[in-house]
Protein backbone atom coordinates (compact mmCIF):
# COMPACT_ATOMS: atom_id res chain seq x y z
CA UNK A 1 0.00 0.00 0.00
CA UNK A 2 1.26 3.04 -0.49
CA UNK A 3 2.23 5.40 2.56
CA UNK A 4 -0.49 7.94 3.62
CA UNK A 5 1.73 11.02 2.75
CA UNK A 6 1.50 10.05 -1.02
CA UNK A 7 -2.26 11.79 -1.25
CA UNK A 8 -1.03 14.59 -2.06
CA UNK A 9 1.14 15.66 -5.05
CA UNK A 10 4.46 16.45 -4.30
CA UNK A 11 6.57 19.77 -6.50
CA UNK A 12 8.97 20.93 -3.81
CA UNK A 13 11.64 19.46 -1.96
CA UNK A 14 12.85 21.19 1.16
CA UNK A 15 16.23 19.91 2.67
CA UNK A 16 18.07 20.94 5.50
CA UNK A 17 22.18 20.93 4.76
CA UNK A 18 24.24 19.70 7.86
CA UNK A 19 23.34 15.98 8.61
CA UNK A 20 21.54 15.60 5.04
CA UNK A 21 23.74 16.38 2.61
CA UNK A 22 27.19 16.48 4.79
CA UNK A 23 28.15 15.38 8.27
CA UNK A 24 29.59 18.51 10.04
CA UNK A 25 33.16 18.43 10.68
CA UNK A 26 33.65 15.69 7.49
CA UNK A 27 34.79 17.21 4.36
CA UNK A 28 32.87 15.19 1.79
CA UNK A 29 29.50 14.43 1.07
CA UNK A 30 26.76 11.76 2.68
CA UNK A 31 27.00 9.12 0.58
CA UNK A 32 24.39 8.68 -2.04
CA UNK A 33 23.51 12.70 -1.46
CA UNK A 34 24.86 14.19 -4.57
CA UNK A 35 22.91 11.08 -6.98
CA UNK A 36 19.82 12.05 -4.57
CA UNK A 37 20.16 15.56 -5.83
CA UNK A 38 20.74 15.32 -9.38
CA UNK A 39 18.01 12.75 -9.62
CA UNK A 40 15.54 15.36 -7.65
CA UNK A 41 17.00 18.08 -10.57
CA UNK A 42 16.37 15.47 -13.47
CA UNK A 43 12.82 14.21 -12.44
CA UNK A 44 11.90 17.80 -12.27
CA UNK A 45 11.49 18.69 -8.94
CA UNK A 46 11.90 22.34 -7.57
CA UNK A 47 14.29 22.62 -4.27
CA UNK A 48 15.31 24.88 -1.72
CA UNK A 49 17.75 23.83 0.85
CA UNK A 50 17.35 25.65 4.15
CA UNK A 51 19.64 25.64 7.39
CA UNK A 52 20.33 27.66 10.41
CA UNK A 53 23.74 27.46 10.03
CA UNK A 54 24.79 31.13 11.19
CA UNK A 55 28.88 30.65 11.06
CA UNK A 56 29.60 29.90 7.42
CA UNK A 57 28.24 33.09 4.89
CA UNK A 58 25.89 31.84 2.29
CA UNK A 59 28.61 32.28 -0.16
CA UNK A 60 31.09 29.96 1.32
CA UNK A 61 28.91 27.77 2.18
CA UNK A 62 27.42 27.34 -1.51
CA UNK A 63 31.49 27.01 -2.68
CA UNK A 64 31.19 23.96 0.29
CA UNK A 65 28.85 22.25 -1.67
CA UNK A 66 30.06 22.85 -4.74
CA UNK A 67 33.47 21.25 -3.86
CA UNK A 68 31.95 18.28 -2.31
CA UNK A 69 29.80 17.45 -6.18
CA UNK A 70 26.90 19.55 -5.31
CA UNK A 71 27.11 21.48 -8.96
CA UNK A 72 23.38 22.05 -8.74
CA UNK A 73 23.01 24.04 -5.95
CA UNK A 74 23.73 27.83 -6.33
CA UNK A 75 23.84 30.51 -3.53
CA UNK A 76 20.06 31.58 -4.76
CA UNK A 77 19.02 28.50 -3.59
CA UNK A 78 20.11 28.59 -0.39
CA UNK A 79 17.93 30.04 2.55
CA UNK A 80 19.75 30.90 5.71
CA UNK A 81 19.41 32.64 9.00
CA UNK A 82 21.84 35.73 8.62
CA UNK A 83 20.50 37.17 5.07
CA UNK A 84 16.87 36.71 6.00
CA UNK A 85 17.55 38.60 8.85
CA UNK A 86 19.42 41.22 6.68
CA UNK A 87 16.56 41.48 4.65
CA UNK A 88 14.22 41.89 7.39
CA UNK A 89 16.72 44.28 8.81
CA UNK A 90 16.14 46.73 5.72
CA UNK A 91 12.62 46.24 4.95
CA UNK A 92 11.71 47.64 8.75
CA UNK A 93 14.64 49.95 8.67
CA UNK A 94 16.14 48.42 11.92
CA UNK A 95 19.34 49.60 13.06
CA UNK A 96 21.12 46.09 14.15
CA UNK A 97 23.77 45.61 16.79
CA UNK A 98 25.13 42.60 15.45
CA UNK A 99 26.34 39.85 18.04
CA UNK A 100 26.84 37.28 15.56
CA UNK A 101 30.08 35.62 14.45
CA UNK A 102 32.77 37.69 12.84
CA UNK A 103 32.72 35.57 9.55
CA UNK A 104 29.08 36.29 9.04
CA UNK A 105 29.25 39.45 8.49
CA UNK A 106 29.29 39.62 5.29
CA UNK A 107 25.66 38.52 5.36
CA UNK A 108 24.71 41.61 6.86
CA UNK A 109 26.47 43.97 4.28
CA UNK A 110 23.28 44.78 1.85
CA UNK A 111 21.58 46.18 5.78
CA UNK A 112 25.13 47.93 7.05
CA UNK A 113 25.23 49.98 3.59
CA UNK A 114 21.87 50.82 3.46
CA UNK A 115 21.92 52.04 7.27
CA UNK A 116 25.33 54.47 6.27
CA UNK A 117 24.14 55.53 2.92
CA UNK A 118 20.85 56.59 4.82
CA UNK A 119 22.77 58.16 7.63
CA UNK A 120 20.66 56.50 10.64
CA UNK A 121 24.03 54.51 11.49
CA UNK A 122 24.81 57.07 14.32
CA UNK A 123 21.78 56.55 15.98
CA UNK A 124 21.61 53.92 18.70
CA UNK A 125 20.92 50.74 17.64
CA UNK A 126 17.66 49.50 18.38
CA UNK A 127 17.22 45.76 17.46
CA UNK A 128 19.80 43.23 18.82
CA UNK A 129 20.57 40.18 16.20
CA UNK A 130 21.75 37.08 18.14
CA UNK A 131 23.82 34.23 16.49
CA UNK A 132 26.24 31.68 17.73
CA UNK A 133 29.27 33.58 18.76
CA UNK A 134 31.50 30.39 18.62
CA UNK A 135 34.66 31.70 20.73
CA UNK A 136 34.23 35.32 20.63
CA UNK A 137 32.76 34.71 23.61
CA UNK A 138 33.55 36.93 26.41
CA UNK A 139 32.33 39.14 28.98
CA UNK A 140 33.66 42.06 27.25
CA UNK A 141 31.62 41.22 23.71
CA UNK A 142 28.37 40.40 26.00
CA UNK A 143 28.45 43.42 27.77
CA UNK A 144 29.48 45.64 25.10
CA UNK A 145 26.15 44.09 23.28
CA UNK A 146 23.54 44.69 26.30
CA UNK A 147 25.07 47.84 26.63
CA UNK A 148 24.64 49.22 23.20
CA UNK A 149 20.94 48.15 23.33
CA UNK A 150 20.63 49.83 27.21
CA UNK A 151 20.93 52.70 25.17
CA UNK A 152 17.81 52.54 22.74
CA UNK A 153 15.80 54.89 23.91
CA UNK A 154 12.57 52.63 22.95
CA UNK A 155 12.03 48.94 23.93
CA UNK A 156 14.29 47.12 21.55
CA UNK A 157 13.97 44.30 19.30
CA UNK A 158 15.47 40.95 19.37
CA UNK A 159 16.04 38.90 16.26
CA UNK A 160 17.82 35.22 17.21
CA UNK A 161 19.13 33.07 14.16
CA UNK A 162 17.60 30.25 15.08
CA UNK A 163 15.98 29.04 18.42
CA UNK A 164 18.35 26.28 18.75
CA UNK A 165 18.81 24.82 22.63
CA UNK A 166 22.33 23.23 22.11
CA UNK A 167 24.31 21.81 19.24
CA UNK A 168 26.90 19.27 18.41
CA UNK A 169 30.72 20.69 17.21
CA UNK A 170 33.23 18.68 16.85
CA UNK A 171 32.39 16.18 19.44
CA UNK A 172 31.42 19.36 21.92
CA UNK A 173 28.23 20.03 22.99
CA UNK A 174 27.57 23.85 22.38
CA UNK A 175 25.26 26.41 23.99
CA UNK A 176 23.43 27.33 20.93
CA UNK A 177 21.71 30.79 19.80
CA UNK A 178 18.18 30.16 21.19
CA UNK A 179 19.88 29.97 24.86
CA UNK A 180 21.39 33.26 24.64
CA UNK A 181 18.75 35.03 23.19
CA UNK A 182 16.77 33.85 26.39
CA UNK A 183 19.29 35.92 28.22
CA UNK A 184 19.41 38.71 26.43
CA UNK A 185 15.80 38.72 26.40
CA UNK A 186 15.32 38.66 30.29
CA UNK A 187 18.08 40.98 30.86
CA UNK A 188 16.32 43.83 28.49
CA UNK A 189 12.97 42.63 29.82
CA UNK A 190 12.02 41.71 26.17
CA UNK A 191 8.60 38.90 25.90
CA UNK A 192 8.89 38.06 22.40
CA UNK A 193 12.07 36.31 20.39
CA UNK A 194 11.75 37.13 16.40
CA UNK A 195 13.19 33.93 15.85
CA UNK A 196 14.80 34.15 12.05
CA UNK A 197 15.73 30.27 11.51
CA UNK A 198 13.84 27.25 11.11
CA UNK A 199 11.00 26.36 12.66
CA UNK A 200 9.73 30.03 12.55
CA UNK A 201 7.13 30.62 9.77
CA UNK A 202 8.61 33.81 8.54
CA UNK A 203 11.55 31.30 7.33
CA UNK A 204 9.71 28.52 5.97
CA UNK A 205 8.25 31.85 4.04
CA UNK A 206 11.05 32.72 2.55
CA UNK A 207 12.27 29.24 1.35
CA UNK A 208 8.66 29.44 -0.34
CA UNK A 209 9.63 32.90 -1.80
CA UNK A 210 13.06 31.00 -3.31
CA UNK A 211 10.66 28.58 -4.64
CA UNK A 212 8.29 30.79 -6.51
CA UNK A 213 11.05 33.06 -8.32
CA UNK A 214 11.92 29.51 -9.80
CA UNK A 215 8.41 28.65 -10.98
CA UNK A 216 7.32 29.43 -14.44
CA UNK A 217 3.89 30.74 -14.87
CA UNK A 218 2.71 27.55 -16.33
CA UNK A 219 3.70 25.40 -13.56
CA UNK A 220 1.67 24.89 -10.36
CA UNK A 221 2.85 27.59 -7.95
CA UNK A 222 4.59 26.40 -4.98
CA UNK A 223 2.58 25.65 -1.63
CA UNK A 224 3.44 24.24 1.76
CA UNK A 225 0.40 21.48 0.44
CA UNK A 226 2.30 20.21 -2.15
CA UNK A 227 6.01 20.59 -0.73
CA UNK A 228 8.22 17.94 1.59
CA UNK A 229 10.79 18.71 4.10
CA UNK A 230 13.61 16.45 4.43
CA UNK A 231 16.10 16.77 7.69
CA UNK A 232 18.09 15.46 10.60
CA UNK A 233 15.68 16.91 13.43
CA UNK A 234 12.89 15.88 14.23
CA UNK A 235 11.56 19.00 16.17
CA UNK A 236 12.85 21.89 13.67
CA UNK A 237 13.08 20.28 10.73
CA UNK A 238 10.35 17.28 10.61
CA UNK A 239 7.76 19.62 13.40
CA UNK A 240 8.58 22.78 12.06
CA UNK A 241 7.65 21.99 8.22
CA UNK A 242 4.68 19.92 9.34
CA UNK A 243 3.30 22.58 11.88
CA UNK A 244 3.40 25.15 8.24
CA UNK A 245 1.39 22.35 6.34
CA UNK A 246 3.94 20.47 4.72
CA UNK A 247 5.32 16.87 4.80
CA UNK A 248 7.93 16.53 6.85
CA UNK A 249 10.49 13.38 6.52
CA UNK A 250 13.32 12.21 8.97
CA UNK A 251 16.62 11.01 8.13
CA UNK A 252 18.56 8.60 9.88
CA UNK A 253 21.94 10.61 9.45
CA UNK A 254 23.39 13.84 11.06
CA UNK A 255 22.26 14.29 14.55
CA UNK A 256 19.63 11.88 14.38
CA UNK A 257 19.36 9.22 17.56
CA UNK A 258 16.65 6.47 17.60
CA UNK A 259 14.50 7.85 20.47
CA UNK A 260 13.86 10.86 18.02
CA UNK A 261 11.40 8.72 16.40
CA UNK A 262 9.17 8.07 19.74
CA UNK A 263 10.25 10.58 22.03
CA UNK A 264 9.80 13.69 20.97
CA UNK A 265 6.43 14.59 20.62
CA UNK A 266 6.63 14.53 16.44
CA UNK A 267 5.57 11.69 14.31
CA UNK A 268 7.75 12.27 10.92
CA UNK A 269 5.13 11.44 7.74
CA UNK A 270 8.25 8.75 6.97
CA UNK A 271 11.51 8.08 8.11
CA UNK A 272 14.10 6.76 5.76
CA UNK A 273 18.19 5.81 6.16
CA UNK A 274 19.08 9.23 4.30
CA UNK A 275 18.66 11.31 1.26
CA UNK A 276 19.18 8.67 -1.43
CA UNK A 277 16.31 6.54 0.13
CA UNK A 278 14.25 9.52 0.67
CA UNK A 279 14.46 11.01 -2.59
CA UNK A 280 14.18 7.40 -4.38
CA UNK A 281 10.96 6.51 -2.72
CA UNK A 282 9.78 10.06 -3.68
CA UNK A 283 10.61 9.81 -7.35
CA UNK A 284 9.30 6.08 -7.22
CA UNK A 285 5.96 7.75 -6.20
CA UNK A 286 5.84 10.36 -8.01
CA UNK A 287 3.92 8.95 -10.89
CA UNK A 288 1.23 7.87 -8.66
CA UNK A 289 0.17 11.52 -7.16
CA UNK A 290 1.19 14.39 -10.44
CA UNK B 1 1.07 62.67 61.59
CA UNK B 2 3.22 59.56 62.02
CA UNK B 3 4.12 57.79 58.53
CA UNK B 4 1.87 54.60 58.30
CA UNK B 5 4.92 51.98 58.67
CA UNK B 6 4.63 53.21 62.74
CA UNK B 7 1.61 51.62 62.96
CA UNK B 8 3.27 48.11 63.54
CA UNK B 9 6.06 46.76 65.76
CA UNK B 10 9.66 47.62 64.87
CA UNK B 11 12.01 44.80 66.00
CA UNK B 12 14.86 43.66 63.29
CA UNK B 13 16.25 45.54 60.59
CA UNK B 14 17.31 43.61 57.55
CA UNK B 15 19.89 45.75 55.46
CA UNK B 16 21.78 45.73 51.98
CA UNK B 17 25.20 46.17 52.05
CA UNK B 18 26.03 47.45 48.47
CA UNK B 19 24.65 51.02 47.84
CA UNK B 20 23.57 51.40 51.17
CA UNK B 21 26.28 51.08 53.47
CA UNK B 22 29.43 51.54 51.16
CA UNK B 23 29.07 52.56 46.98
CA UNK B 24 30.56 49.78 44.38
CA UNK B 25 33.91 50.76 43.71
CA UNK B 26 34.62 52.94 46.62
CA UNK B 27 36.94 52.27 49.64
CA UNK B 28 35.05 53.50 52.15
CA UNK B 29 31.39 53.57 53.86
CA UNK B 30 28.98 55.90 53.04
CA UNK B 31 28.50 59.12 54.96
CA UNK B 32 26.72 58.81 58.09
CA UNK B 33 25.98 54.61 57.72
CA UNK B 34 28.51 53.75 60.58
CA UNK B 35 27.06 55.96 63.23
CA UNK B 36 23.75 54.50 61.54
CA UNK B 37 24.37 50.79 62.36
CA UNK B 38 25.77 51.98 65.70
CA UNK B 39 22.87 53.56 66.96
CA UNK B 40 21.02 50.85 65.68
CA UNK B 41 22.78 48.66 67.65
CA UNK B 42 22.67 51.17 71.20
CA UNK B 43 18.97 51.10 70.30
CA UNK B 44 18.20 47.45 70.97
CA UNK B 45 17.53 46.41 67.43
CA UNK B 46 18.68 43.07 65.91
CA UNK B 47 20.04 43.39 62.62
CA UNK B 48 20.97 40.98 59.35
CA UNK B 49 22.55 42.10 55.76
CA UNK B 50 21.52 40.54 52.92
CA UNK B 51 23.00 40.62 50.11
CA UNK B 52 23.12 39.35 46.42
CA UNK B 53 27.05 39.83 46.67
CA UNK B 54 27.85 36.44 44.65
CA UNK B 55 31.75 37.12 43.63
CA UNK B 56 33.16 37.99 47.24
CA UNK B 57 33.23 35.36 49.57
CA UNK B 58 31.51 35.82 53.10
CA UNK B 59 34.53 36.18 54.74
CA UNK B 60 36.25 39.02 52.63
CA UNK B 61 32.90 40.93 52.53
CA UNK B 62 33.16 41.09 56.74
CA UNK B 63 36.56 41.77 56.87
CA UNK B 64 35.82 44.61 54.45
CA UNK B 65 32.95 45.84 56.19
CA UNK B 66 35.18 45.75 59.20
CA UNK B 67 37.63 48.00 57.88
CA UNK B 68 35.15 50.37 56.59
CA UNK B 69 34.45 50.73 60.00
CA UNK B 70 31.40 48.41 60.80
CA UNK B 71 32.88 46.90 63.38
CA UNK B 72 29.70 45.25 64.93
CA UNK B 73 29.05 43.69 62.13
CA UNK B 74 30.38 39.88 62.40
CA UNK B 75 29.91 37.04 59.48
CA UNK B 76 27.06 35.37 61.21
CA UNK B 77 25.19 38.31 60.14
CA UNK B 78 25.35 38.64 56.83
CA UNK B 79 23.09 36.48 54.64
CA UNK B 80 24.44 36.11 50.79
CA UNK B 81 23.63 33.95 48.09
CA UNK B 82 26.73 31.48 47.97
CA UNK B 83 26.36 30.29 51.87
CA UNK B 84 22.59 30.31 51.34
CA UNK B 85 23.13 27.73 48.03
CA UNK B 86 25.92 25.59 49.93
CA UNK B 87 23.42 24.84 52.90
CA UNK B 88 20.48 24.12 50.67
CA UNK B 89 22.37 21.84 48.54
CA UNK B 90 23.98 19.84 51.66
CA UNK B 91 20.41 19.43 52.86
CA UNK B 92 18.86 18.08 49.67
CA UNK B 93 22.03 15.83 49.30
CA UNK B 94 22.98 17.34 46.04
CA UNK B 95 25.54 17.15 43.34
CA UNK B 96 26.98 20.65 42.23
CA UNK B 97 28.51 21.96 39.43
CA UNK B 98 29.61 25.47 40.24
CA UNK B 99 29.46 27.89 37.19
CA UNK B 100 31.03 30.51 39.66
CA UNK B 101 33.59 32.73 40.12
CA UNK B 102 36.55 31.44 41.10
CA UNK B 103 36.93 33.42 44.46
CA UNK B 104 33.59 32.45 45.57
CA UNK B 105 34.27 28.47 46.02
CA UNK B 106 35.24 29.15 49.27
CA UNK B 107 31.88 29.82 50.18
CA UNK B 108 30.51 26.19 49.05
CA UNK B 109 33.60 24.46 50.68
CA UNK B 110 31.06 22.80 53.35
CA UNK B 111 29.07 21.17 50.39
CA UNK B 112 32.18 20.16 48.38
CA UNK B 113 33.74 18.33 51.66
CA UNK B 114 30.20 16.50 52.28
CA UNK B 115 30.31 15.25 48.70
CA UNK B 116 33.92 13.63 48.76
CA UNK B 117 33.43 12.53 52.27
CA UNK B 118 29.70 10.75 50.94
CA UNK B 119 31.43 9.31 47.84
CA UNK B 120 28.83 10.72 45.75
CA UNK B 121 31.20 13.10 44.52
CA UNK B 122 31.80 10.45 41.61
CA UNK B 123 28.30 10.55 40.31
CA UNK B 124 27.11 13.32 37.72
CA UNK B 125 26.37 16.11 39.05
CA UNK B 126 22.51 16.77 39.17
CA UNK B 127 22.19 20.51 39.75
CA UNK B 128 24.14 23.98 37.96
CA UNK B 129 24.70 26.73 40.43
CA UNK B 130 25.05 29.85 38.50
CA UNK B 131 26.80 33.39 39.66
CA UNK B 132 28.44 35.99 38.20
CA UNK B 133 31.34 34.41 36.72
CA UNK B 134 32.89 37.46 35.89
CA UNK B 135 36.01 37.85 33.47
CA UNK B 136 35.80 33.95 33.81
CA UNK B 137 32.79 33.77 30.86
CA UNK B 138 34.14 32.46 27.66
CA UNK B 139 32.83 29.61 25.63
CA UNK B 140 34.51 26.14 27.43
CA UNK B 141 33.59 27.60 30.63
CA UNK B 142 30.05 28.14 29.53
CA UNK B 143 29.78 24.90 27.58
CA UNK B 144 32.02 22.91 30.19
CA UNK B 145 29.31 23.59 32.30
CA UNK B 146 26.03 22.46 30.09
CA UNK B 147 27.78 19.30 29.13
CA UNK B 148 28.00 18.44 32.30
CA UNK B 149 24.59 18.95 32.84
CA UNK B 150 23.51 17.16 30.34
CA UNK B 151 25.20 14.29 31.35
CA UNK B 152 22.58 13.90 34.37
CA UNK B 153 20.26 11.01 34.15
CA UNK B 154 17.32 12.47 35.65
CA UNK B 155 16.64 16.63 35.07
CA UNK B 156 18.70 18.48 36.66
CA UNK B 157 17.88 21.69 39.13
CA UNK B 158 19.03 25.31 38.39
CA UNK B 159 19.60 27.31 41.23
CA UNK B 160 20.57 31.06 40.85
CA UNK B 161 22.72 33.24 43.01
CA UNK B 162 20.38 36.34 42.01
CA UNK B 163 17.53 37.41 39.53
CA UNK B 164 19.05 40.39 38.65
CA UNK B 165 18.71 40.88 34.81
CA UNK B 166 21.74 43.70 34.82
CA UNK B 167 24.45 45.54 37.31
CA UNK B 168 26.77 48.46 37.04
CA UNK B 169 30.08 47.54 38.10
CA UNK B 170 32.80 50.26 37.45
CA UNK B 171 31.21 52.04 35.41
CA UNK B 172 29.91 49.23 32.72
CA UNK B 173 26.45 47.56 32.62
CA UNK B 174 27.29 44.07 32.77
CA UNK B 175 24.37 40.85 32.33
CA UNK B 176 23.26 40.00 35.68
CA UNK B 177 22.85 36.10 37.02
CA UNK B 178 19.73 35.76 36.34
CA UNK B 179 20.01 35.98 32.20
CA UNK B 180 22.81 33.36 32.17
CA UNK B 181 20.26 31.48 34.60
CA UNK B 182 17.69 31.88 31.75
CA UNK B 183 20.12 30.81 29.20
CA UNK B 184 20.92 27.63 30.62
CA UNK B 185 17.54 27.04 32.11
CA UNK B 186 16.15 27.19 27.73
CA UNK B 187 19.49 25.14 26.76
CA UNK B 188 18.32 22.42 29.42
CA UNK B 189 14.71 22.18 28.98
CA UNK B 190 13.83 23.18 32.61
CA UNK B 191 10.77 25.55 33.55
CA UNK B 192 11.57 26.73 37.02
CA UNK B 193 14.45 28.30 38.26
CA UNK B 194 15.65 28.13 42.10
CA UNK B 195 16.82 31.28 43.17
CA UNK B 196 18.74 31.99 46.11
CA UNK B 197 18.82 35.53 46.33
CA UNK B 198 16.46 38.27 46.59
CA UNK B 199 14.32 38.56 46.10
CA UNK B 200 13.35 34.87 46.94
CA UNK B 201 11.13 33.60 49.88
CA UNK B 202 13.70 30.91 50.60
CA UNK B 203 16.69 33.91 50.88
CA UNK B 204 14.30 36.26 52.94
CA UNK B 205 13.39 32.83 55.26
CA UNK B 206 17.15 32.75 55.94
CA UNK B 207 17.64 36.12 57.22
CA UNK B 208 15.01 35.47 59.67
CA UNK B 209 16.75 32.39 61.24
CA UNK B 210 19.13 34.55 61.74
CA UNK B 211 17.63 36.84 63.87
CA UNK B 212 16.00 33.75 65.50
CA UNK B 213 19.48 33.08 66.34
CA UNK B 214 20.13 36.27 68.21
CA UNK B 215 16.79 36.35 69.84
CA UNK B 216 16.89 35.13 73.49
CA UNK B 217 13.91 33.80 75.34
CA UNK B 218 12.52 36.46 76.79
CA UNK B 219 12.84 38.94 73.58
CA UNK B 220 9.45 39.12 71.48
CA UNK B 221 10.17 36.56 68.37
CA UNK B 222 11.75 37.75 64.69
CA UNK B 223 8.22 37.68 62.21
CA UNK B 224 8.32 39.38 58.90
CA UNK B 225 5.23 41.83 60.81
CA UNK B 226 8.23 43.61 62.99
CA UNK B 227 10.49 43.72 60.36
CA UNK B 228 11.83 46.36 58.04
CA UNK B 229 14.14 45.84 55.37
CA UNK B 230 16.39 48.97 53.78
CA UNK B 231 18.04 48.80 50.35
CA UNK B 232 18.65 50.96 47.18
CA UNK B 233 16.98 48.38 44.77
CA UNK B 234 13.10 49.42 44.97
CA UNK B 235 12.36 46.29 43.31
CA UNK B 236 14.13 43.32 44.78
CA UNK B 237 15.01 44.55 48.13
CA UNK B 238 11.83 46.97 48.75
CA UNK B 239 9.37 45.03 46.65
CA UNK B 240 10.37 41.82 47.90
CA UNK B 241 10.49 42.87 51.06
CA UNK B 242 6.81 43.77 51.00
CA UNK B 243 5.82 40.43 48.98
CA UNK B 244 6.79 38.34 52.69
CA UNK B 245 4.89 40.89 55.19
CA UNK B 246 7.69 43.04 55.62
CA UNK B 247 8.13 46.61 55.56
CA UNK B 248 10.36 47.95 53.08
CA UNK B 249 12.82 51.13 52.75
CA UNK B 250 14.21 52.88 49.82
CA UNK B 251 17.57 54.75 50.27
CA UNK B 252 18.66 57.41 47.42
CA UNK B 253 21.93 56.19 47.41
CA UNK B 254 23.36 52.74 45.32
CA UNK B 255 21.86 52.42 42.46
CA UNK B 256 18.53 54.56 43.60
CA UNK B 257 16.86 56.98 40.78
CA UNK B 258 14.16 59.07 40.61
CA UNK B 259 11.91 57.01 38.48
CA UNK B 260 12.10 54.09 41.24
CA UNK B 261 9.61 55.97 43.21
CA UNK B 262 7.16 55.87 40.76
CA UNK B 263 8.26 53.48 37.36
CA UNK B 264 8.41 50.33 39.13
CA UNK B 265 5.55 48.97 40.32
CA UNK B 266 6.42 49.13 44.08
CA UNK B 267 5.51 51.91 46.53
CA UNK B 268 7.94 52.25 48.82
CA UNK B 269 6.56 52.17 52.54
CA UNK B 270 8.82 55.15 53.26
CA UNK B 271 12.34 56.94 50.92
CA UNK B 272 14.91 58.14 52.93
CA UNK B 273 18.35 60.60 51.41
CA UNK B 274 20.36 58.06 53.30
CA UNK B 275 20.91 55.06 55.80
CA UNK B 276 21.53 57.17 58.39
CA UNK B 277 18.30 59.56 58.18
CA UNK B 278 16.10 56.45 57.51
CA UNK B 279 17.70 54.46 60.89
CA UNK B 280 17.10 58.31 62.51
CA UNK B 281 13.67 58.23 61.82
CA UNK B 282 13.21 54.97 63.00
CA UNK B 283 15.38 55.30 66.21
CA UNK B 284 12.66 58.46 66.49
CA UNK B 285 9.13 56.18 66.30
CA UNK B 286 10.19 53.20 67.96
CA UNK B 287 8.93 54.69 71.09
CA UNK B 288 5.35 55.23 70.11
CA UNK B 289 5.54 51.74 68.83
CA UNK B 290 7.12 49.36 71.06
Amino acid sequence: MAPKWTQKPIKNILLDINGVLYESGEEHAIEGSVDAMKRLVEHGFEFCLVTNECTTPKRLLTEKLNAFGFDMITSDRIVSPAPTACEYIIQRGLRPRLHVWNDILEDFQPALDRLRESGAGEQPANCLVIGDVMSQLSRDFVDESLEIMLKCPEKPQIISLGAGRYYKDAGRLRLDTGAFAKAFAYALDIDEITCLGKPSAEFFGQALNVLSAKTTSNQKPPTYENTIMIGDDVVSDVGGAQAMGMRGFLVRTGKYKPSDETDRGVIPDDVFDNLYEATDKIISQVSHVV
